[in-house]
């Protein structure tokens, strides 16, 4: 039974990603609705309690786009139009974030891309902890209400994500050399070993761990990728071109056989690999920063993706407002050892910010 | 206590591999001596008991070289002088073969690869399970005797091993595809992300699972791959030509934004990846195949590589003798389910095959 006090959310295209999402918000209490384009898939997410119904409450909290990336525009303007004003946070979840928050300029509108995938596909791989521990990123503008993402913040950190915010142009070209790239590479690298399998049919059982790792991510579904590559064309397009080169270098040193150009380029990889942080870093403790902020607009998202380019984790924000209900300060919890370093980069930015030991 | 029963064997060089074939060794009742250049490392191994004792045994079963791949060739022709045309086993663990096939002559010498590896380094990350379900790769020849192999196999089988015999030539080509190129790759990958991450530090916190699992092998120890690229280098830079050439046929279906294109190649992809045999696949039961052979040089390659170019798995093998003393048949035990195919293609090379239902 819904009862008046239930947080409502409504997801739109009831995927991996959304009914994963739906599961998710379920299982911490919110009553969900949802919509998909395809009827069956609608038929089964009701039959297996994925969501409780197809129609969206007008009071609803949240509504997630999750449909496929091209569809997420002309969705999210029609939705915000059928809330026609309502409070409710709007968010997506497509891998491409330029053209949409460029598109998309209302207030309660905020893009997001979880980082979180799997070989399963559709509804049917959908998994209520697919964002435990996940990488989610927010990308604010100036046009972002900052209570809207707030309120949004909250809800991403219940899923267990671990929430940073970027500017939709460095999203774009960072997942370019840390997803994109690679699922390019994934791709090439299986279909060149098909081809080899072809004539060789024991290159299969060459086929060993290494292998397997570097080729897993291109089991999962194909079809959302011809999409995100083309939208994110430019910085894919440089990123293989970056690669290619530094392929074409370490030929070079193999045909001449550089051993000590070898050593020197594969000892930086695995310093690299090896000092790559492990997920769900223990915090030692949280402390409290107060930001007092200014009245104008992109103030959220100056002060967000400042503690993003430090790798400042932000665990809690919350936005107190002024008596004439403007965002006056912008409160937020972070590990207590990299609160120097942020509140630095702040007071560079022009922000005065003080501790709040305990709250 | 050494009893006069023991079976024995002699590894030189105590490193990852080299320690983990001592400690695998022993777990299976061997007396296991060893030896290393290192001083340290043989202190270690002795106060560890992944070795006995450094010094050889005059009648020792199995001996496995394990130093850098760079030694091996001289290595393995001082044990085999020191060996002195005793009936010891002699193999090696270098990820490249033709030159040592073409090298060492020996008919007790049977090239080998174990297709294992680990993010440990030295003999602090050996473990006596690194071989369990592992492809070990040897590489016989006209020169071998298949007394020697049909023991080397069987104890690599002991070890949970799954032995596959390839031409050297074909070795080194097939692990090009299935393991440098894509080690250059991951390297490749880690460190272009290194760079981006050095002004945009936010890119650590993009790199999930996907770029994770990608990136993996090129935490291992880096000391050896130079001698590995340089060894392999005409596979190697062939395979790392296809790959580029893939990814420019990449780049320009991204760049003319061909959808269609892109699915397609992807989806091929993603089709071959789930397709990929999982390890140990379970075998339905093994029927004996008995195949008479001439007593001429290479009969045993021929046999072995046969299997393998049709994946067919041989779980056991046995020489049985003429009177005369030499190699009269050779008893393969394969999977039920694959023996057909194996018995025509032997057929169709000369050998006339027969079944032994019950053994």
């Amino acid at each position: 039974m819904t009862s008046p006090n239930d947080r409502t959310a409504h997801v739109v295209g009831l995927g991996l990603i959304g009914g994963s999402l739906a599961l998710a918000l379920r299982a911490r209490g919110f009553v969900v609705t949802g919509e998909d384009a395809d009827d069956a898939s609608v038929s089964r997410a009701l039959e297996r309690e994925v969501i409780s119904s197809t129609s969206m409450s007008r009071d609803v909290d949240l509504v997630v786009i999750a449909t496929p990336s091209h569809a997420v525009i002309d969705t999210a303007a029609s939705v915000l139009q059928r809330l026609d004003g309502h409070r409710a946070v709007v968010t997506d979840v497509a891998g491409v974030k330029v053209a949409i928050t460029s598109a998309i300029r209302d207030p309660r509108f905020i893009a997001g891309h979880p980082m979180a995938g799997s070989e399963q596909r559709g509804l049917d791989g959908a998994r209520a902890d697919l964002f435990t521990g996940c990488t989610w990123v927010l990308t604010p503008t100036e046009y972002t209400d900052p209570d809207a993402y707030s309120a949004l913040h909250g809800i991403l950190r219940e899923l267990d994500a671990n929430v940073i915010a970027l500017e939709a142009s460095d999203h774009d070209r960072l997942v370019a050399t840390a997803s994109h790239v690679p699922h390019v590479v994934a791709g090439a690298l299986m279909n060149e070993a098909s081809k080899v399998a072809e004539s060789d049919g024991a290159l299969l059982q060459l086929a060993a761990g290494g292998f397997r790792d570097m080729t897993r991510v291109s089991a999962g579904d194909p079809s959302i990728w011809p999409d995100v590559l083309i939208q994110n064309a430019d910085a894919v397009l440089g990123g293989l071109r970056h690669l290619r080169q530094r392929l074409e270098r370490l030929e070079h040193l193999i045909e001449s056989g550089d051993r000590a150009g070898l050593m020197t380029d594969l000892g930086e990889a695995a310093r690299a690999r090896r000092a790559l942080p492990g997920r769900g870093v223990a915090i030692d403790e949280l402390v409290h920063l107060r930001v007092p902020v200014p009245d104008q607009p992109g103030v959220l998202a100056t002060v967000t993706t400042t503690a993003s380019d430090l790798n400042v984790n932000i665990y809690d924000i919350e936005i107190a407002h002024s008596v004439e209900g403007q965002p006056g300060v912008i409160m937020l919890a972070v590990d207590r050892a990299r609160a120097d370093v942020l509140e630095a980069a702040l007071e560079a930015e022009g922000f005065r910010t003080t501790r709040e030991e305990t709250r």
